[in-house]
Protein backbone atom coordinates (compact mmCIF):
# COMPACT_ATOMS: atom_id res chain seq x y z
CA UNK A 1 0.00 0.00 0.00
CA UNK A 2 2.68 2.42 1.09
CA UNK A 3 4.98 1.97 -2.55
CA UNK A 4 1.83 2.38 -4.38
CA UNK A 5 0.86 5.61 -2.40
CA UNK A 6 4.89 6.77 -2.71
CA UNK A 7 4.73 5.54 -6.53
CA UNK A 8 2.08 8.09 -7.23
CA UNK A 9 3.73 10.86 -4.41
CA UNK A 10 2.01 14.09 -4.26
CA UNK A 11 0.07 14.60 -7.47
CA UNK A 12 -2.15 17.46 -5.86
CA UNK A 13 0.74 19.04 -4.71
CA UNK A 14 0.44 23.25 -4.12
CA UNK A 15 -3.31 22.70 -5.06
CA UNK A 16 -6.22 22.15 -3.47
CA UNK A 17 -9.00 21.57 -6.09
CA UNK A 18 -8.98 24.40 -8.73
CA UNK A 19 -7.34 26.72 -6.33
CA UNK A 20 -3.79 27.09 -5.27
CA UNK A 21 -2.47 26.27 -1.71
CA UNK A 22 -2.38 30.49 -1.36
CA UNK A 23 -5.75 30.91 -2.76
CA UNK A 24 -7.28 28.74 -0.98
CA UNK A 25 -5.69 29.85 2.44
CA UNK A 26 -7.27 33.35 1.45
CA UNK A 27 -10.90 31.89 1.17
CA UNK A 28 -10.55 30.41 4.41
CA UNK A 29 -9.33 33.38 6.08
CA UNK A 30 -12.71 35.02 4.71
CA UNK A 31 -14.69 32.32 5.83
CA UNK A 32 -13.26 30.45 9.04
CA UNK A 33 -11.49 33.16 10.04
CA UNK A 34 -8.03 32.04 9.93
CA UNK A 35 -6.44 29.41 7.97
CA UNK A 36 -6.63 26.24 10.14
CA UNK A 37 -4.30 23.40 9.72
CA UNK A 38 -7.55 21.50 9.36
CA UNK A 39 -9.05 23.36 6.68
CA UNK A 40 -6.34 22.71 4.66
CA UNK A 41 -5.83 19.26 5.42
CA UNK A 42 -10.11 19.33 5.21
CA UNK A 43 -9.32 21.13 1.65
CA UNK A 44 -7.04 18.08 0.56
CA UNK A 45 -9.00 15.28 1.45
CA UNK A 46 -12.61 17.17 -0.62
CA UNK A 47 -10.56 17.61 -3.25
CA UNK A 48 -9.33 14.11 -3.32
CA UNK A 49 -12.76 12.61 -2.72
CA UNK A 50 -14.61 14.78 -5.29
CA UNK A 51 -11.66 13.52 -8.03
CA UNK A 52 -12.82 9.79 -7.44
CA UNK A 53 -16.53 10.89 -8.24
CA UNK A 54 -17.69 10.60 -11.80
CA UNK A 55 -17.97 13.63 -13.88
CA UNK A 56 -21.85 15.67 -12.88
CA UNK A 57 -22.43 13.02 -10.54
CA UNK A 58 -24.96 15.38 -7.94
CA UNK A 59 -23.54 14.08 -4.34
CA UNK A 60 -24.22 15.27 -1.03
CA UNK A 61 -21.38 15.10 1.70
CA UNK A 62 -21.31 13.46 5.31
CA UNK A 63 -18.79 14.54 7.41
CA UNK A 64 -17.67 12.93 10.61
CA UNK A 65 -16.67 15.83 12.84
CA UNK A 66 -17.60 19.09 13.56
CA UNK A 67 -14.16 20.88 13.56
CA UNK A 68 -13.02 22.62 10.42
CA UNK A 69 -13.38 19.91 8.07
CA UNK A 70 -17.23 21.09 7.03
CA UNK A 71 -15.87 24.55 5.84
CA UNK A 72 -13.27 22.73 3.32
CA UNK A 73 -16.51 21.02 2.10
CA UNK A 74 -18.74 24.37 2.09
CA UNK A 75 -15.89 25.93 0.40
CA UNK A 76 -15.16 23.47 -2.16
CA UNK A 77 -18.42 21.79 -3.15
CA UNK A 78 -22.25 22.92 -3.22
CA UNK A 79 -22.86 21.24 -0.56
CA UNK A 80 -23.99 23.31 3.06
CA UNK A 81 -25.49 23.33 6.38
CA UNK A 82 -28.74 25.25 5.40
CA UNK A 83 -29.05 23.67 2.11
CA UNK A 84 -28.38 20.40 4.30
CA UNK A 85 -26.46 18.63 1.04
CA UNK A 86 -23.79 18.37 3.74
CA UNK A 87 -24.88 16.34 7.16
CA UNK A 88 -22.64 16.27 9.86
CA UNK A 89 -22.17 13.91 12.41
CA UNK A 90 -20.57 14.05 15.50
CA UNK A 91 -18.51 10.61 15.39
CA UNK A 92 -15.56 12.08 16.20
CA UNK A 93 -13.61 10.79 13.50
CA UNK A 94 -11.93 13.26 10.86
CA UNK A 95 -13.49 11.85 7.53
CA UNK A 96 -15.40 13.06 4.53
CA UNK A 97 -17.69 11.03 2.28
CA UNK A 98 -18.97 12.90 -0.97
CA UNK A 99 -21.62 10.46 -2.49
CA UNK A 100 -24.30 10.19 -5.04
CA UNK A 101 -27.28 11.62 -3.66
CA UNK A 102 -29.76 9.16 -5.35
CA UNK A 103 -27.76 6.31 -5.23
CA UNK A 104 -25.69 6.68 -1.99
CA UNK A 105 -22.49 5.19 -3.72
CA UNK A 106 -19.85 7.86 -2.76
CA UNK A 107 -15.90 7.42 -1.63
CA UNK A 108 -15.00 8.27 2.06
CA UNK A 109 -11.14 9.88 2.86
CA UNK A 110 -9.86 9.75 6.13
CA UNK A 111 -6.01 10.51 7.57
CA UNK A 112 -4.19 7.25 7.85
CA UNK A 113 -2.43 7.53 10.76
CA UNK A 114 -0.23 5.32 9.46
CA UNK A 115 0.61 6.91 6.69
CA UNK A 116 1.98 9.70 8.97
CA UNK A 117 5.37 8.56 9.84
CA UNK A 118 7.44 10.87 7.21
CA UNK A 119 5.10 14.45 8.21
CA UNK A 120 5.59 14.49 11.99
CA UNK A 121 4.55 17.88 12.53
CA UNK A 122 1.18 16.85 11.06
CA UNK A 123 1.09 13.51 13.05
CA UNK A 124 1.68 15.43 16.01
CA UNK A 125 -1.16 17.84 14.98
CA UNK A 126 -3.48 14.80 14.45
CA UNK A 127 -2.97 12.77 17.66
CA UNK A 128 -2.58 16.41 19.67
CA UNK A 129 0.62 14.98 20.85
CA UNK A 130 2.03 18.14 21.77
CA UNK A 131 0.35 21.58 23.18
CA UNK A 132 -0.90 24.43 20.41
CA UNK A 133 1.82 26.70 21.82
CA UNK A 134 4.49 24.18 20.66
CA UNK A 135 3.39 23.56 17.70
CA UNK A 136 5.92 24.69 14.60
CA UNK A 137 3.21 26.00 12.50
CA UNK A 138 5.35 27.34 9.40
CA UNK A 139 7.03 23.62 9.27
CA UNK A 140 3.13 22.22 9.67
CA UNK A 141 2.16 24.26 6.70
CA UNK A 142 4.76 22.96 4.45
CA UNK A 143 4.68 19.28 5.49
CA UNK A 144 0.58 19.74 4.08
CA UNK A 145 1.90 21.56 0.95
CA UNK A 146 4.50 18.94 0.55
CA UNK A 147 2.72 15.81 1.39
CA UNK A 148 -0.42 16.52 -0.94
CA UNK A 149 -2.97 14.01 -0.34
CA UNK A 150 0.21 11.18 0.34
CA UNK A 151 -1.64 10.33 3.84
CA UNK A 152 -4.84 10.22 2.69
CA UNK A 153 -6.94 7.44 2.28
CA UNK A 154 -9.93 6.75 -0.15
CA UNK A 155 -12.27 3.68 0.01
CA UNK A 156 -15.93 3.15 -2.03
CA UNK A 157 -18.19 3.10 0.83
CA UNK A 158 -22.98 2.75 0.32
CA UNK A 159 -24.17 5.25 2.26
CA UNK A 160 -26.98 3.94 3.89
CA UNK A 161 -30.74 4.34 2.67
CA UNK A 162 -31.90 6.58 5.93
CA UNK A 163 -29.43 9.15 4.75
CA UNK A 164 -30.87 9.58 1.15
CA UNK A 165 -33.68 11.73 -0.21
CA UNK A 166 -35.00 14.75 1.29
CA UNK A 167 -36.80 14.69 4.68
CA UNK A 168 -40.37 16.39 4.08
CA UNK A 169 -41.33 18.69 6.92
CA UNK A 170 -44.63 18.30 6.70
CA UNK A 171 -47.00 20.29 8.37
CA UNK A 172 -46.52 23.09 10.25
CA UNK A 173 -48.03 24.01 13.54
CA UNK A 174 -48.15 26.87 16.12
CA UNK A 175 -46.76 26.33 19.27
CA UNK A 176 -49.21 26.50 22.68
CA UNK A 177 -45.98 27.25 24.85
CA UNK A 178 -44.30 29.55 23.11
CA UNK A 179 -46.52 30.87 19.93
CA UNK A 180 -43.98 29.94 17.45
CA UNK A 181 -44.61 27.20 14.60
CA UNK A 182 -42.95 24.67 14.20
CA UNK A 183 -42.74 20.94 12.74
CA UNK A 184 -46.08 19.51 14.03
CA UNK A 185 -44.97 16.12 13.60
CA UNK A 186 -42.55 17.23 16.65
CA UNK A 187 -45.63 16.49 18.79
CA UNK A 188 -47.87 18.75 20.92
CA UNK A 189 -45.25 21.24 21.95
CA UNK A 190 -42.22 22.29 19.70
CA UNK A 191 -38.99 20.90 21.18
CA UNK A 192 -37.78 24.36 22.85
CA UNK A 193 -40.69 24.05 24.54
CA UNK A 194 -40.43 20.13 25.26
CA UNK A 195 -36.89 19.68 25.87
CA UNK A 196 -35.79 22.99 27.90
CA UNK A 197 -34.34 25.91 25.60
CA UNK A 198 -30.74 26.62 24.90
CA UNK A 199 -31.38 30.55 26.77
CA UNK A 200 -33.46 32.40 29.28
CA UNK A 201 -35.61 35.11 27.76
CA UNK A 202 -36.56 38.31 28.81
CA UNK A 203 -40.25 39.34 28.96
CA UNK A 204 -39.76 42.20 26.53
CA UNK A 205 -39.95 41.39 22.80
CA UNK A 206 -39.52 44.04 20.62
CA UNK B 1 -46.69 46.67 19.51
CA UNK B 2 -47.67 46.75 16.10
CA UNK B 3 -48.16 50.26 16.03
CA UNK B 4 -44.71 51.17 16.81
CA UNK B 5 -43.38 48.57 14.02
CA UNK B 6 -45.40 50.42 11.82
CA UNK B 7 -44.09 53.74 12.51
CA UNK B 8 -40.40 53.02 12.14
CA UNK B 9 -41.75 50.54 8.89
CA UNK B 10 -39.20 48.64 7.08
CA UNK B 11 -36.01 50.49 7.94
CA UNK B 12 -34.30 47.90 6.08
CA UNK B 13 -35.94 47.66 3.09
CA UNK B 14 -34.02 46.15 0.24
CA UNK B 15 -30.89 46.04 1.91
CA UNK B 16 -29.43 42.99 4.03
CA UNK B 17 -26.65 43.79 6.39
CA UNK B 18 -23.69 45.43 3.96
CA UNK B 19 -25.69 44.14 0.80
CA UNK B 20 -28.47 44.99 -1.43
CA UNK B 21 -31.27 42.45 -2.04
CA UNK B 22 -29.50 41.53 -5.54
CA UNK B 23 -26.09 41.05 -4.09
CA UNK B 24 -27.12 39.23 -1.20
CA UNK B 25 -29.25 36.86 -3.55
CA UNK B 26 -26.24 36.65 -5.52
CA UNK B 27 -24.13 35.46 -2.75
CA UNK B 28 -27.08 32.78 -2.01
CA UNK B 29 -26.65 31.68 -5.35
CA UNK B 30 -22.85 30.79 -4.78
CA UNK B 31 -23.34 29.51 -1.95
CA UNK B 32 -26.60 28.37 -1.29
CA UNK B 33 -27.04 26.90 -4.85
CA UNK B 34 -30.40 28.70 -5.34
CA UNK B 35 -31.97 32.73 -3.69
CA UNK B 36 -33.94 30.17 -1.49
CA UNK B 37 -36.89 32.76 0.26
CA UNK B 38 -35.57 31.18 3.56
CA UNK B 39 -32.02 32.05 2.66
CA UNK B 40 -33.39 36.27 2.45
CA UNK B 41 -36.20 35.78 5.13
CA UNK B 42 -32.77 34.71 7.68
CA UNK B 43 -30.53 37.65 6.11
CA UNK B 44 -32.70 39.49 7.03
CA UNK B 45 -33.50 37.67 10.77
CA UNK B 46 -29.52 37.99 10.91
CA UNK B 47 -29.00 41.58 10.06
CA UNK B 48 -31.65 42.23 12.24
CA UNK B 49 -29.64 40.46 15.39
CA UNK B 50 -26.89 41.69 14.79
CA UNK B 51 -27.70 45.33 14.83
CA UNK B 52 -28.35 44.65 18.18
CA UNK B 53 -25.15 44.00 19.42
CA UNK B 54 -22.75 46.40 20.92
CA UNK B 55 -20.61 47.35 17.73
CA UNK B 56 -17.67 45.14 18.39
CA UNK B 57 -18.84 42.25 20.23
CA UNK B 58 -17.32 39.44 19.72
CA UNK B 59 -20.41 36.80 19.02
CA UNK B 60 -21.10 33.62 18.38
CA UNK B 61 -24.34 32.45 16.79
CA UNK B 62 -26.93 29.74 17.11
CA UNK B 63 -29.95 28.92 14.93
CA UNK B 64 -32.79 26.60 15.98
CA UNK B 65 -33.19 25.00 11.97
CA UNK B 66 -31.32 23.51 9.82
CA UNK B 67 -33.00 24.92 6.96
CA UNK B 68 -31.81 27.93 5.28
CA UNK B 69 -31.05 30.03 7.90
CA UNK B 70 -27.48 28.90 9.02
CA UNK B 71 -26.21 29.74 5.83
CA UNK B 72 -27.77 33.80 6.18
CA UNK B 73 -25.77 33.30 9.35
CA UNK B 74 -22.26 32.17 7.60
CA UNK B 75 -22.84 34.90 4.54
CA UNK B 76 -23.40 37.76 6.90
CA UNK B 77 -20.94 37.34 9.88
CA UNK B 78 -17.66 35.11 10.80
CA UNK B 79 -20.13 32.45 12.45
CA UNK B 80 -19.48 28.65 10.50
CA UNK B 81 -20.09 25.41 10.97
CA UNK B 82 -16.62 24.19 11.06
CA UNK B 83 -14.53 26.81 12.87
CA UNK B 84 -18.04 26.24 15.77
CA UNK B 85 -18.92 29.87 16.41
CA UNK B 86 -22.47 28.71 15.31
CA UNK B 87 -24.17 25.95 16.46
CA UNK B 88 -27.18 24.20 15.09
CA UNK B 89 -29.51 22.79 17.15
CA UNK B 90 -33.24 20.72 15.35
CA UNK B 91 -35.18 22.38 17.47
CA UNK B 92 -37.97 23.05 14.45
CA UNK B 93 -38.53 27.19 14.81
CA UNK B 94 -37.09 29.63 12.23
CA UNK B 95 -35.30 31.44 14.94
CA UNK B 96 -31.36 32.71 15.52
CA UNK B 97 -29.55 34.15 18.47
CA UNK B 98 -26.19 36.18 18.26
CA UNK B 99 -24.65 36.24 21.67
CA UNK B 100 -21.89 37.67 22.81
CA UNK B 101 -19.44 34.55 23.45
CA UNK B 102 -18.20 35.35 26.78
CA UNK B 103 -21.16 36.56 28.73
CA UNK B 104 -23.98 34.68 26.90
CA UNK B 105 -25.82 37.87 26.66
CA UNK B 106 -27.51 38.34 23.17
CA UNK B 107 -30.46 38.71 20.66
CA UNK B 108 -32.77 36.53 19.34
CA UNK B 109 -34.91 36.72 16.41
CA UNK B 110 -37.77 34.65 15.24
CA UNK B 111 -40.99 35.43 12.40
CA UNK B 112 -44.04 36.53 14.32
CA UNK B 113 -46.95 34.80 12.89
CA UNK B 114 -49.16 37.24 14.03
CA UNK B 115 -47.41 40.15 12.41
CA UNK B 116 -47.47 38.23 8.93
CA UNK B 117 -51.04 39.15 8.07
CA UNK B 118 -49.89 42.11 5.55
CA UNK B 119 -47.94 40.04 3.75
CA UNK B 120 -49.71 36.92 2.81
CA UNK B 121 -47.73 35.17 0.78
CA UNK B 122 -44.76 35.16 3.20
CA UNK B 123 -47.63 33.66 5.46
CA UNK B 124 -48.58 30.82 3.52
CA UNK B 125 -44.41 30.34 2.59
CA UNK B 126 -43.66 29.79 6.32
CA UNK B 127 -46.88 27.91 7.69
CA UNK B 128 -46.97 25.66 4.66
CA UNK B 129 -50.38 26.84 3.23
CA UNK B 130 -49.83 25.93 -0.06
CA UNK B 131 -47.76 23.23 -2.34
CA UNK B 132 -44.17 24.65 -3.31
CA UNK B 133 -45.38 24.54 -7.36
CA UNK B 134 -48.88 26.85 -6.33
CA UNK B 135 -46.65 29.20 -4.65
CA UNK B 136 -46.06 32.88 -6.14
CA UNK B 137 -42.22 33.07 -6.26
CA UNK B 138 -42.32 36.48 -7.81
CA UNK B 139 -44.89 37.93 -5.15
CA UNK B 140 -43.06 36.75 -2.20
CA UNK B 141 -39.46 37.84 -3.44
CA UNK B 142 -41.76 41.51 -3.64
CA UNK B 143 -43.10 41.10 -0.15
CA UNK B 144 -39.70 40.06 1.26
CA UNK B 145 -38.19 43.17 -0.39
CA UNK B 146 -41.08 45.08 0.91
CA UNK B 147 -41.95 44.00 4.75
CA UNK B 148 -38.16 44.60 5.18
CA UNK B 149 -37.96 43.25 9.16
CA UNK B 150 -42.17 44.31 9.62
CA UNK B 151 -42.69 40.84 10.84
CA UNK B 152 -39.74 39.83 12.62
CA UNK B 153 -39.64 40.27 16.54
CA UNK B 154 -35.97 40.33 18.44
CA UNK B 155 -36.04 39.48 22.12
CA UNK B 156 -32.97 39.49 24.47
CA UNK B 157 -32.11 36.40 25.83
CA UNK B 158 -29.18 34.97 28.09
CA UNK B 159 -27.73 31.97 26.25
CA UNK B 160 -27.42 29.10 28.92
CA UNK B 161 -23.64 28.46 30.21
CA UNK B 162 -23.56 25.07 28.93
CA UNK B 163 -23.40 26.34 25.11
CA UNK B 164 -20.31 29.44 26.09
CA UNK B 165 -16.77 28.53 25.96
CA UNK B 166 -14.68 26.10 23.67
CA UNK B 167 -15.57 22.22 24.32
CA UNK B 168 -11.91 20.47 24.27
CA UNK B 169 -11.09 17.72 22.25
CA UNK B 170 -9.01 16.14 24.93
CA UNK B 171 -6.47 12.85 24.13
CA UNK B 172 -6.90 11.27 20.78
CA UNK B 173 -6.63 7.35 20.79
CA UNK B 174 -6.57 5.13 18.10
CA UNK B 175 -10.41 2.72 17.87
CA UNK B 176 -9.41 -1.02 17.83
CA UNK B 177 -12.12 -1.64 15.72
CA UNK B 178 -11.51 0.76 12.48
CA UNK B 179 -8.23 1.70 13.35
CA UNK B 180 -8.85 5.35 12.86
CA UNK B 181 -8.08 8.31 15.44
CA UNK B 182 -10.75 9.49 17.39
CA UNK B 183 -11.20 11.45 20.93
CA UNK B 184 -10.20 8.77 23.93
CA UNK B 185 -13.12 10.03 26.19
CA UNK B 186 -15.94 8.97 23.78
CA UNK B 187 -14.88 5.56 25.18
CA UNK B 188 -13.12 1.99 24.14
CA UNK B 189 -14.27 2.31 20.79
CA UNK B 190 -14.91 5.38 18.52
CA UNK B 191 -18.77 6.38 17.47
CA UNK B 192 -18.77 5.20 14.43
CA UNK B 193 -18.25 1.20 15.54
CA UNK B 194 -20.20 1.86 18.75
CA UNK B 195 -23.41 3.41 17.55
CA UNK B 196 -23.07 2.05 13.90
CA UNK B 197 -21.88 3.72 10.71
CA UNK B 198 -23.90 6.07 8.03
CA UNK B 199 -22.77 3.65 5.17
CA UNK B 200 -21.19 0.03 3.87
CA UNK B 201 -17.69 0.15 3.76
CA UNK B 202 -15.74 -1.57 0.46
CA UNK B 203 -13.00 -3.81 1.30
CA UNK B 204 -10.95 -1.77 -0.87
CA UNK B 205 -9.02 1.13 0.79
CA UNK B 206 -6.85 2.96 -1.44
Amino acid sequence: MRASISAKKNPSEGTIGPYTLEQFKELAIKFHGYPAPGILIGGAMVALAQSKLPQGTLFEALVETSKCLPDAVQLLTPCSTGNRWMKVLDLGRYAVTLYDKFTGEGWRVHIDEKRLEAWPEIRAWFLKLKPKKSQDTARLFQEIEEAGEGYLAVQPVQVNPMWLGKKETGNIAICPVCGEAYPAAHGAVCRGCADGEPFERSLRVL
